[in-house]
């Protein structure tokens, strides 16, 4: 088998399925797309992602996109790391609706404050929907805090790629509202997560990449 | 077990859960939300769903949401009916990255056209992100026209739950840019997918709902 490479840029979704390969204890490598350089936008780039995103994960069968897909895909790369409940549907589904939700909803949400242009051209309103991010990130974050997420983890009692993909999520919300003191179950989730030795090994990859 | 319910509203994404559901056979019954009178913000149906959005599946281990979640999770009730590659991690992962760029973008540029105020507050932040959305609309269909969808069907020669998403958000590409003449291969999958009788179904039952 190839051994598996992730594109990824530092900070961004794709540190959720990095910290889900760093979990397997599988080999991997990562290969950083140069952001501010314009690398996402590369010929050679968009032969790996035509759609000049990141996350993307190389495997001996083909190139994979979309970190909803990437988490579960990696967690039955390693199924005795029990990284999702790959054996029960219902289970198994409400994971990926949490992992969808954060992806369709919260990411969404998030990209309004420095991707704005990507919905609209003028500059008044890419500043309007910048001052908006704050109040719908706090949206989605009651419905997290409230409902979703029971703790410790986001599955309950048992870890799994949900809690590396909304340890990302958490961060940003962070980022677009200045501290986590409103939401204290998101934060002992983010701590909790931060502690791990795969998500320590990541942020240190990530410096190096 | 009790039978599947489906919270649908005609014509919103909700109509890919419905096909799936269809397509498998099992009995199920819908329950029309009505958003012309704010029905989705009501007390009763955000103790079903508390995102106030369509689908929202009940089952009965508790109730779903999230398209991508829903059409895997009704493939796999079904599995004789083969609507996913549920045994193969590769092209199950294929199809959730194809169904999570159509979840996560496509969706997502559609809703700027009549949900801009998600993200927007002022008027013409408003008007201005409506008068992109044939832009975005066209340069996903042109990703989709030109690289994922290899025909006939999403997966190349079998049918799956994409199929039905895909048909569902081609049906919105048509209503944002008046014709799909641009988009030949979209245009031949629409007309295939319309024609299956599972389709057929879920439309007159929209109707009837």
């Amino acid at each position: 088998m190839t051994e598996l490479k992730l594109y990824i840029s530092p900070g961004s979704c794709s540190r959720a399925s990095h910290i889900a390969l760093a979990e397997t204890g599988l080999p991997y490598t990562v290969s950083r797309v140069k952001f501010a350089e314009g690398e996402q936008r590369s010929e050679a780039y968009l032969k790996i992602n035509p759609k000049g995103r990141v996350p993307a994960l190389v495997t001996d069968k083909g190139v994979l996109t979309e970190t909803v897909a990437l988490l579960a895909y990696i967690a039955a790369l390693a199924p005795a790391k029990a990284l999702a409940p790959l054996d029960d549907p219902f289970r198994f589904a409400e994971m990926q609706a949490f992992n969808a939700y954060l992806a369709s909803t919260v990411h969404v949400n998030h990209a309004h404050g420095r991707r704005g242009a990507r919905w609209a051209n003028e500059e008044t309103s890419i500043a309007d929907m910048k001052q908006k991010v704050p109040q719908t990130m706090r949206d989605c974050f009651a419905l997290i805090e409230n409902g979703y997420l029971t703790g410790p983890y986001v599955l309950g009692s048992t870890y799994s790629v949900a809690d590396a993909y909304l340890f990302v999520m958490t961060g940003w919300l962070k980022e677009d509202i200045g501290s986590l003191d409103d939401f204290p179950r998101a934060k002992a989730h983010y701590d909790l997560i931060a502690g791990r030795p795969a998500v320590q090994q990541v942020l240190a990859e990530e410096q190096a990449a």
